[in-house]
């Protein structure tokens, strides 16, 4: 059975999880159909608060999760949650097995999660998460959780979706500060030091906080430190007031809807180069690659080709 | 100081390790210069058999690396080793650790050996480590091991570099058959059971030859399963003889030579994508696009762009 665009939008517009469930499905087997559902859906899209949880593996990002979702669900604030572990075909469970835990959270009708996995599929995962936040945005949740298992390429790439990024780390992580230099300090907007009654978590603390001053405020934003404890829930309270006072920033700064137009800048930029690649690459051109391949160099065939 | 291209190619096919180093650092760091120093260089890529291994963390990848490295050495064939750890800019440096190990490998004039990590770069890296790659086969390398971390996207972009994959498994990787048919079977040459002396490895390869053997032929090619211990060294020389096997296959089969035209062909596609891109993209298409974005929808405003 082949849904309705038109029928599958208005449907999701209500909410209706079933037809969420199914316009996610529809992207991550990237559909041509997914185009035509996002486009219905593109009047919604815009509203919802979207934050991203990103950090190594093992640091409680999932216990974090849940304690946000109980948060806003106290609040009657909805939320929907994309997990993504793009690190392995392998762990595609693990992330769903957290969920399970949770069943209450699943027979909350304020509350969608999905995750999504590599599945062996090469690259669009970024694109498909980003897309499938957007379908829950159209949904209506007020709040979307894109949570991803380690902070690798496509970890970040996901973190590009987000509005306000949250990097948790663990006192036993290492060296963090060298590996923060890596790209972390530069993406998030609040830092936490998760399992706080570790040795180390204060000096940790310390430690990020003396680094993100030093590099100073981020167009007019000081990320700050906290200091939580997931699993006992200590800590939550600071965290989550930040994590609102960084929505209110964000509304106030006009970076809310910068990020937004960002966003569909970086959509409508890769639908131009697929259609740019589609037209390109017409019947005369991929016989005319295919008589230079083995005669020319790479550089010689691009010229001639766009000659 | 600005190296020039043709100096420096100059020097790579002599084999000379700075300017190896040099070039592939030029390449990570996305200089232009990279694309003349490739050009400079194309005559003399395509000879090198380029080995990938791949397989979830902690498996024995690397110790199973230096013992086919000191397997080439022995027959006095040259050896390049790119190891690529895309999952985390914080693991960046523990590749490079098993390495510092092997010592004497580092001063064997015979051997390069190279890490690449994600350093917070964001996309590029399966195709920078395909250039350097091609770096080491201009120097001169007989064979090219790529190694990867995970088994992750990136892990498999990275995966089609190579002629010849290795798929490394222990026998505590939990439900393997189910894991590896999220793509793994779909591109393993050769499968390894590694650490066969724990609990379970008989059984283990009998459940994937047994797959495999489901599955068929591949163009013409059985994958076998062994079982070895690398770090003992048992079961490598028929792992070794598996892969001199599947060289010659390969060779006689003529796949050698699609497989580095499909290298090639994808290479130009991509610079000419690139190419496009730079072209479509002018002041007054940016300016429209900035001029569409807050109004029409993303399909409103690709139809506009490119009517």
């Amino acid at each position: 059975m082949k849904p309705d665009p038109a029928e599958l939008s208005r449907l999701i517009a209500q909410g209706h999880k079933r037809a969420i469930a199914r316009a996610i499905s529809i992207i991550e087997n990237g559909h041509t159909q997914a185009r035509s559902i996002l486009e219905a859906l593109h009047p919604r899209i815009g509203r919802a608060h979207r934050i991203g949880i990103t950090g190594p593996p093992g640091v409680g990002k999932s216990t974090l999760t849940n304690q946000i979702i109980k948060y806003y669900r106290k609040k009657e604030i909805s939320v929907g949650v994309i997990a993504v572990d793009p690190s392995s075909p392998f762990t595609g469970g693990a992330i769903l097995g957290d969920r399970v835990r949770m069943q209450d959270l699943f027979t909350d009708p304020g509350v969608f999660i999905r995750s999504m996995a590599t599945r062996g599929s090469l690259g669009g995962l970024a694109r498909q998460a980003s897309e499938a936040a957007d379908v829950l945005d159209a949904a209506g949740k007020d709040v979307i959780i894109m949570e991803t298992v380690g902070v690798g390429q496509v970890e970040l790439d996901i973190m590009n979706a987000a509005d306000t990024i949250l990097v948790v780390n663990v006192p036993d992580t290492g060296d963090v500060i060298q590996g923060m230099k890596a790209g972390l300090m530069e993406i998030g907007d609040v830092f936490i030091v998760n399992k706080a009654d570790l040795e180390g978590a204060e000096r940790m603390k310390t430690d990020i906080q003396f680094v993100l001053e030093l590099k100073g405020e981020t167009s007019g934003w000081q990320q700050q430190v906290f200091l939580v404890d997931s699993r006992k829930g200590t800590g939550l309270d600071d965290m989550l007031t930040e994590i609102d006072r960084h929505k209110n920033y964000l509304n106030d700064a006009g970076e809310f809807e910068l990020k937004r137009l960002r966003r569909k800048r970086e959509q409508v930029k890769s639908m131009i180069m697929e259609r740019l690649g589609d037209v390109f690459w017409n019947k005369e051109r991929s016989e005319l690659l295919e008589k230079l391949l083995e005669k020319k160099s790479p550089v010689e065939i691009v010229d001639r080709m766009l000659s």
